[in-house]
C-alpha cells in the first residue's frame, strides 16, 4: 500500500543545495514552494515514483531553522505515501504510536501528519497524502 | 534515470527495530542478511519501488557502529538506483564529487559506492547498481 513519498533533506543555502541535487540527479528541481506555516523554503526533485525535498530555514525559528542550528544540515525527515491519512493516523495511534503535528496542510498540495520520532527509532516519519 | 532504491537507517536492537517499521509499513521484511566486511546485520522492506533498510552493528567499530555511538539512531544514508556504476563515478567525479568508498559488493547482491557527505549537504549518497 506504502510507498516513499520524498525524503526530506535539511540545507543552509536553497540554491548551492538545488545544483549539488541537480549534479547528483542529473535533473533539475520540478517546483519550488514557500510553505509559511512551517516557515520554509522547498524545492522538489523527481526521482522514480518518489522525490528529495530540499528544505531551507525562512526564519530562524522555523523547526527547519531550530534542526540546522542544533544538528545541522542532513537527512531530516521520511514520507510514506498514504491513501487515507485518518485511517492511518487511527491505526497507528491504536498500535501505540504519537502523533505530533496534524492532519494539515503541507506542501506539494499534500495533507501531512508526523509521528513521534522517539517512537520510531529516532526518525521523524510523515505520512501524506492528497489534499482531498 | 535514477531512483530511490533505498533509505538506510541505523538502529540499535534490529529485532525491536523490525517490529516498528513492520507496525508503520504494514508489511514484513523480505530479507535479513549479515554483511560480515561491513560488520552490519540487515534487514529490508519493500515498500512501492525503494526498500527501507534497517542497519545494526555487529561490532562497535562498524561504520554503523560508530555512528550510533557518536550520532545515535536515525536516518543514515539514501541510496539511488544506477544502471551503470562506473560511468556514475566517473561522471561525479568529472564534476568535483570525492567518492569515499567503493566499488564495491554491498548487500542484496548489489554493488555500491558512497559519496563525501561534505559535497553533498551532509547526506550520505549511496549509489548502488545490481551485481553484474
Amino acid at each position: 500500500m506504502k510507498r516513499i513519498e520524498h525524503i526530506g533533506i535539511a540545507v543552509a543555502d536553497l540554491n548551492a543545495a538545488e545544483r549539488i541535487f541537480t549534479d547528483v540527479l542529473g535533473d533539475t528541481p520540478f517546483k519550488r514552494e514557500h510553505v509559511e506555516s512551517e516557515g520554509v523554503h522547498v524545492s522538489f526533485f523527481q526521482t522514480g515514483e518518489s522525490k528529495v525535498e530540499l528544505l531551507a530555514s525562512a526564519s530562524p525559528d522555523s523547526p527547519i531553522g531550530q534542526h540546522l542550528a542544533k544538528r545541522g544540515e542532513g537527512l531530516h525527515h521520511l514520507a510514506f505515501f498514504v491513501d487515507d491519512i485518518r485511517a492511518e493516523i487511527d491505526r497507528l495511534q491504536n498500535l501505540g504510536y504519537r502523533i505530533i503535528s496534524g492532519p494539515k496542510d503541507g506542501a506539494d498540495n499534500k495533507e501531512i501528519a508526523f509521528l513521534h520520532p522517539s517512537d520510531t527509532n529516532r526518525v521523524l516519519l510523515e505520512l501524506c497524502a492528497e489534499r482531498g
